[in-house]
């Protein structure tokens, strides 16, 4: 069932460009009064609705005869524009006080400000992508990984959605020779040979396991790798972050997610952000660490991708072993790894034992590099098998209801199932991969994908 | 003397958006090579060389045969640009690793990355804009309050250049007949009624005075107006700020200057910015409130456009009076009032009665509207005056200067000097007022001027 949507009734506006202060932002205008409306305050050489489409026009804003900043508006013709409707991007100064008078003067006249995600929801509502290609958008503006940004630019150039509709048309043929065999099911023929079948199934279900697979490894290159440091106190837990932290600190400023509660520091190697986590519950205690009744703690290290414990080597290798254990026992899907600290408190330490620990001194930074390059490899080994989608839980879910529905007419055709009864499921199959590009969808669905968006886009 | 700079040898870019992560970012690259650099990868429908100036294309941005993003192309052939030169701005989606993979791909391809205001910069020099002009840009996107941005608007529109010019003209005539007389010098003739021109040149020294003396309202438009918020602890300061910020916090996010050595907050009245600081070294002091000795807190006020004492009304009216004194003899220039907190723990208190004080609960929130309307009021008094310039330092100088000028022609005249020697004077005012629009202008002028502006301007 294909939902339907009032559409473009109304006009909506909203700030594009970051929030915050800098050279230049943008006032997105999209809807059937766009012209009309960036009209009543824009002046230049032309008037909006006479100029022509992908045409940039200087000028002034103008608020009841007071210039309120020289402007540029870039005019998109519906349906040639990013929603497909009647588009005016109004280039200013990046000042709060100049946005926020551009935008009152819109919402004063009538334009409605837009919802997180609206222009693209209803660029998807008028065609000019599917559903992949806008959850592509989204992943492109919030990826913590270069890796990420290039997987979600695949993506919303339709290579995910060239995939899906190969693998629809694989089962769509299978389907069609089935129901020929229907049409003289009285002969009983087999038109598709059943082993040939059942070979073409079980690839197709293999490459959408494979697919579902990748969430995980999507999730980390979308949000960052997640290592949750710890160890007992003054094991030199804050040298190591700020060893870490002062070379490479993460250029992303803002990361959600980060609160007062613990410690959250993001470091940048090579294109990758790599969430280094400290726990004030860890920290807060005494010698004896408690990891009992400490949800927070619990539930961050669940989060994880990787355990690292610190140890103080100079109190003996294996001073947290009893840590790593508990560790290991508790949390058995997250691997872990023991940072050897301090290791210029021991002379004639011999950094070459033979050790799956990283040694190292936060002290005089050497190690450090070993260590970087350990978690550099371990995000590059947790990211693997990415290709050209990041494939996200809505996906994922379809995905393997897909692979369900393919598996039970596996199970089908090994019974000798008649044609009929095979089509059945595999019709299914195609049917919940083409909601993954969006071929049907209700509002809920919708909703949902374009809440993870911000407003403006 | 005007100076030379060599101007566009080079092609520069840098984001123009706000950092952050947002729906829109824009990079915007000028110089000669602009078009040259960006076709090495921006891949639409038409060649950027071949683009015609004022046109937006949709394309992709491609480094080594990989999608980057989708983008679109705004070009804009010089002369008719922001910069005069031949100008790419690049739109892409506003995610952290796009706008560097973008940038990254240019800067590899022997584009430069723009200094500080480098753009604007270059507008001044290929004669865009003048002097005033450039300094609105910086005012118009930093301004905290709309009357602030309001003012840098039609600063950059040119309302002040149009005032100087009328100055300078009005000066240039006198020297025209001074000049004549000084061809019929030896006639002994007074082309030049003096008590005409004493009237003249006491009506722009005036003009002038009155300007130059709009430089702390400028100020206090364009970084909003300070609030130093004092009292003994426990009246209720912190109930204050809360009471105060839960309805009005600013939308100014990032306000440079806070720091973790003191507490300020910013809130929004009417277009205002008011911050309200709290100083850490009065906080920590017990109950005798030791002013002597913290640098910082001394600092702090000193800096402040108000003093606002904080009292526990309930401990009497008088109870903060010593403090207030205190106040009032160290920073004699800066206005105080005395806010009598608390007045809910006093039953049957009467709010009517006879005070300049402010009478107000933070627990209930009785009063906070009279508090509200007096610091707006303080506000506008202390801003009154600005028109069609937010003047700075550079400015103000070059108006006292020239002012300083033409009183000692003014005393010319009056001493009865020959008009070739109080030409001397009007010139060298002329020549100053030429210097506030750029007439003439040297390297440091400039690094001063642009070093104000953020990155992508």
């Amino acid at each position: 069932m294909v939902g339907n949507t009032k559409v473009g009734s109304d006009t909506i506006c909203a700030l594009a460009t970051p929030p915050g202060v800098g050279g230049l932002a943008v006032v997105r205008v999209s809807g059937p009064k766009a012209f009309e409306m960036c009209d009543l305050f824009f002046q230049g050489g032309v008037r909006i609705p006479h100029a022509e489409g992908h045409t940039i026009h200087y000028g002034w804003w103008i608020i009841e005869n007071q210039r309120v900043d020289s402007a540029t508006a870039s005019i998109f013709r519906a349906p040639h524009s990013y929603t497909g409707e009647d588009v005016v991007e109004i280039g200013c100064h990046g000042g709060v006080f100049v946005v926020e008078q551009i935008t009152t003067s819109l919402l004063s006249s009538g334009v409605r400000l837009a919802q997180p995600g609206e222009f693209t929801r209803r660029a998807f509502i008028n065609g000019k992508l599917d559903l992949t290609q806008a959850e592509a958008v989204a992943d492109l503006i919030h990826a913590e990984s270069r890796v990420g940004a290039q997987t979600a630019a695949r993506q919303l150039s339709g290579g995910f959605t060239a995939r899906l509709a190969n693998l629809r048309q694989g089962l769509l043929d299978v389907i069609g020779l089935l129901e020929l065999e229907l049409d003289f099911s009285e002969e009983d023929v087999e038109f598709v040979d059943r082993t040939t079948l059942l070979r073409t199934l079980s690839e197709i279900i293999s490459d959408i396991d494979a697919t579902a697979a990748t969430a995980h490894s999507a999730e980390v290159l979308r949000a960052g790798f997640h290592v949750a440091v710890v160890g007992y106190p003054n094991v030199g837990k804050s040298s190591l972050f700020n060893a870490l932290l002062q070379r490479d600190r993460a250029i992303v400023s803002d990361v959600p997610g980060t609160t007062r509660d613990y410690l959250s520091e993001v470091i940048f190697l090579d294109g990758y952000s790599i969430h280094l986590v400290d726990t004030a519950g860890l920290r807060s205690t005494e010698d004896q660490v408690e990891l009992q009744g400490i949800a927070l703690t619990t539930s961050l290290i669940e989060q994880s991708d990787l355990i690292m414990v610190v140890n103080d080597a100079s109190l003996g290798r294996d001073h947290s072993v009893s840590l790593l254990m508990d560790l290991k026992g508790r949390f058995t899907d997250i691997p872990t790894v023991t940072i050897q600290n301090k290791i210029d408190l021991i002379p004639g330490y011999d950094a070459n034992l033979d050790t799956d620990d990283i040694v190292c001194s936060a002290q005089t930074g050497k190690g450090l590099d070993g260590l970087r390059g350990y978690l550099l490899e371990a995000v590059r080994v947790s990211t693997s098998g990415v290709s050209d989608v990041l494939i996200n839980a809505r996906q994922a879910h379809l995905l393997r209801s897909a692979a369900e529905s393919l598996r039970s007419a596996r199970s089908g055709v090994e019974g000798g199932l008649t044609g009929d009864l095979l089509a059945v499921d595999i019709r299914s199959a195609i049917r919940l991969l083409g909601d993954i590009a969006g071929e049907s969808w209700n509002p809920d669905v919708l909703e949902s994908v374009f809440s993870r968006f911000c407003i403006g886009k």
